[in-house]
């Protein structure tokens, strides 16, 4: 049994993290019950019927009997249900949230439960354009990088625990504050996600009919212009401070570019995408 | 023989798109010989090799045999190269050119070639981060777009073929002014590429460290911000006045969702991700 104990977890919000963590945590060890909680409750018959979750609930109170908590739904939702929970939830529980911001998630999380449960904070790198449990999958989390961010608050058998939980499902486990995670995933994911809305909505307020004569590069640019306004509006707004640090360093990169443009600089047009393309196949 | 007539291609850099066109020309039309131009004859012997093309040559004069003559080297080479092509051009010949912009391009290559031969401007929308006739495929402009720009001096006869030659190898071909091309594509191909470039360079500014954090999201957006510096910059600064006009609209968009995530206004948030999100799933 390796996820080292967890009886049941509970999956709050079963979408595309959430699902497929249910998937790969019942691959890994078929004795572990998932019981999932959501809002809809054809939704949830369907993730059952689909084998996702073993059972369902609309009640928070019956998901509280899990070992282990998962918050996957979007972040704004977190504090209204964490405050429910928090009054059903078994004594030494585990919980986790998948959010893709760490800073006031993890604030929040760790008052509301406090000696209640165990929280600990974690960001599994595996999010897509694509959302719901028909896009989940078993393998999801297998070689993808999971940032988990635990406190000084942070209870150290937990924090075991939920690493070993991720690594079970297969995933690169790294460990940073809720702050430098909160910088860094400003820079690496919110801002391209900024600019790419704003791609797209350039589209729309020049003439949207030329959307049709873009090609693959406008279309891979752009993939991310489809994420749901939901998850994204709640991590822009709760992870604001440090996107706007991030795109002040953007917007200077454009200027940059736009004065060498306008100064017919060539060489230094040059310079400028060289770094780009060297840097970026770093990562190839 | 579906190219109307078109015994010898000549190709002006044998890349990419120029390779593409090679490889499509001869498995339409195994008659058609190609030739290729190029400035490192080790190079043009490995394609000849790959049979890519049939001859070789670093003289433009003997390319100057063929009766269609294909312009597919970075932008900043046109003016020079044709320069020299002209005197030794067969009378009568098709010249085209595969560039990225096409305003000033064409303006010039009209001037050049005049009464000498028959210029046409096309831009096949099928360019990628990836160069090299190595990366070439007889397929890329199968349901591409191919964009054919016309002006009042173009030769109708030569039009004709060169709409012909283009359909011939699986191409869509549309028809716009080279100026409203130039608009087009600046909006929706390199107005993506500069925010590619200059995001890239956002994480060189901050910490370059950081890309190993990027997942998937990062990988697509800035797929492009690898594309070759050589075409890019000839790209940008041949259609800077386009491109800035672009980039106005753009920072606009950008200042716009700065402002909603300063003042808090969440509704304004979603909306924006939701107008990306609608347009954006258009082009799926």
């Amino acid at each position: 049994m390796p996820e080292e104990g967890f009886s049941t977890a509970g999956i709050i919000g079963v979408g595309l993290i959430g699902g497929s963590l249910a998937l790969a945590l019942k691959r890994k060890n078929s004795n572990c019950k998932i019981l999932g909680f959501g809002r809809n409750e054809r939704r949830l018959k369907e993730a059952k019927e689909l084998g996702i979750i073993d059972e369902y609930s609309t009640l928070l109170k019956e998901v509280a009997k899990a070992d282990l908590i998962v918050f996957a739904t979007p972040l704004g939702l977190f504090e209204e249900i964490a405050r429910e929970l928090v009054h059903h939830i078994e004594e030494e529980a585990t919980v986790i949230d998948v959010g893709s911001v760490k800073g006031s998630v993890v604030k929040v999380m760790e008052e509301i439960f406090d000696r209640r449960a165990h929280f600990v904070g974690t960001h599994p790198i595996a999010g897509s354009e694509k959302t719901g449990f028909e896009n989940a999958k078993a393998d999801l989390f297998e070689n993808a990088k999971v940032i988990i961010t635990p406190t000084e608050k942070t209870n150290r058998e937990a924090l075991k625990r939920v690493i070993s939980l991720w690594q079970t499902v297969g995933a690169l486990v790294e460990i940073m504050t809720p702050e430098e995670h909160d910088r860094v995933y400003a820079l690496v994911s919110h801002l391209p996600h900024l600019v790419a809305f704003s791609l797209v909505n350039t589209v729309a307020e020049v003439d949207r009919r030329l959307i049709k004569y873009a090609g693959s590069g406008f279309r891979d640019t752009t993939r991310i212009g489809k994420s749901s306004p939901e998850i994204w509006s709640d991590i822009f707004s709760m992870n604001k401070k440090a996107i706007i640090e991030q795109l002040e360093v953007f917007s200077k990169q454009i200027s940059l570019i736009r004065h060498y443009l306008e100064s017919g600089e060539l060489t230094k047009i040059y310079d400028f995408i060289k770094s780009s393309k060297e840097l970026r196949e770093k990562i190839d």
